[in-house]
């Protein structure tokens, strides 16, 4: 099928978004897995190399803005570490799963609000039509501190 | 092969319970999605509508009752959803995962049976031999304030 | 393909490790559910039977060394379970997601050494080539009060 709609490689050049250094593990796992069509993604955190770059809990030391601002930076990683997996985002045909873990006071309200952050950015990159389920919970605990916490499963194609 | 096993329908029939409508997103993204013959659904709440019809902590304010009220509400949401994406609660031919995010205090020890409200219902939809995996656990921040999030992965017939 | 590389139940056997008895559900669900070529196991604990073996919470009343152990015991687990499941681990053909949720207070920063703890073992029973992606967080409120909960899905080989 030939098509003139933009792919995700466009979208991000149209964009003019710099995608971060791909993420590496910090154990004795690896960074993705790709199971049939699936790219299963480690837990993508606001982050730097290993360091986190927004730390903190919505609700106390981070107001929705932040939460927001480290949900986009663990999208972008979501983006360098796909496309190093797949060599082009243009593979990606679907998301599946996005699960968004975030560190969060008990009387936070604006979970969809930070998710939606991460959310926006992938269905900007892959299309309205493509979008992922999703799955949002606040947690006590973030790793490294990280506010965020993205789990990805994404659909790819040729596969 | 014919058979004359209730199908899930049936059931629900006998039943006599009545669906709620299915749970639409509050962001940019879908409601659930289908990839090979696996549908993954969104996050699904006791909610109806955009509101958390449960709301609290168990160990707090909410005993297990609630709780217990919170997964069969939430597992209702994701029959309607299942319906509403497939056509007919018929096209399932397993469960594959349940998640229970439940909020709860660190003292809890009634989790399983909270948890048991949704699983049992959907044991009685789509039979014995047919239940899903299950994951547990507590957290701190519940989404919309519902009581219980359920993350649902099913097995689709003919896919 | 002939190749003289140990299996996974070779390396049990050099390793000397004792498997316990497989865990078995706390409810209205399956242990562990095979769908395509993907086992999708329930939440493995640090527990013997039903009852939990390592309680608590890292950071408060478990250092990182007893959460490596509750995270050790879980993962002892999950090879029980899929011995059970498949008749022997070498039907596991590579790891897909390994998530560990571990009570944590909200200071702490020693997630993935704790989850080491797991990935290393499932690591080497499985090889360096086929290790899962990774899920890390921190919950506020853990199942029968274990310590670590692990969220398993492996591939097996010809299904």
């Amino acid at each position: 099928m030939t098509t003139n709609l933009p792919t995700a490689e466009d979208r991000l050049a149209t964009l003019g978004l710099h995608l971060p250094e791909a993420p590496t593990p910090f154990g004795a796992y690896g960074p993705a897995v790709q199971t049939g069509n699936l790219l299963v993604l480690s837990g993508m955190l606001a982050a730097s190399g290993h360091a986190a770059t927004v730390v903190g809990i919505v609700g106390t030391n981070l107001d929705v803005q932040a939460g927001r601002e480290a949900a986009y930076t663990a999208a972008l990683n979501v983006l360098a570490l796909t496309r190093k997996q797949l060599g082009s985002l243009d593979r990606v045909s679907r998301g599946v799963r996005l699960g968004v873990s975030m560190a969060a006071t008990a009387e936070c309200t604006e979970h969809p609000k930070v998710a939606d952050a991460a959310s926006e950015l992938l269905r900007d990159m892959f299309g309205e039509m493509t979008v992922s389920s999703r799955l949002v919970c606040g947690v006590a605990s973030p790793l490294l501190g990280s506010a965020v916490e993205l789990e990805v499963i994404l659909a790819v194609q040729g596969a």
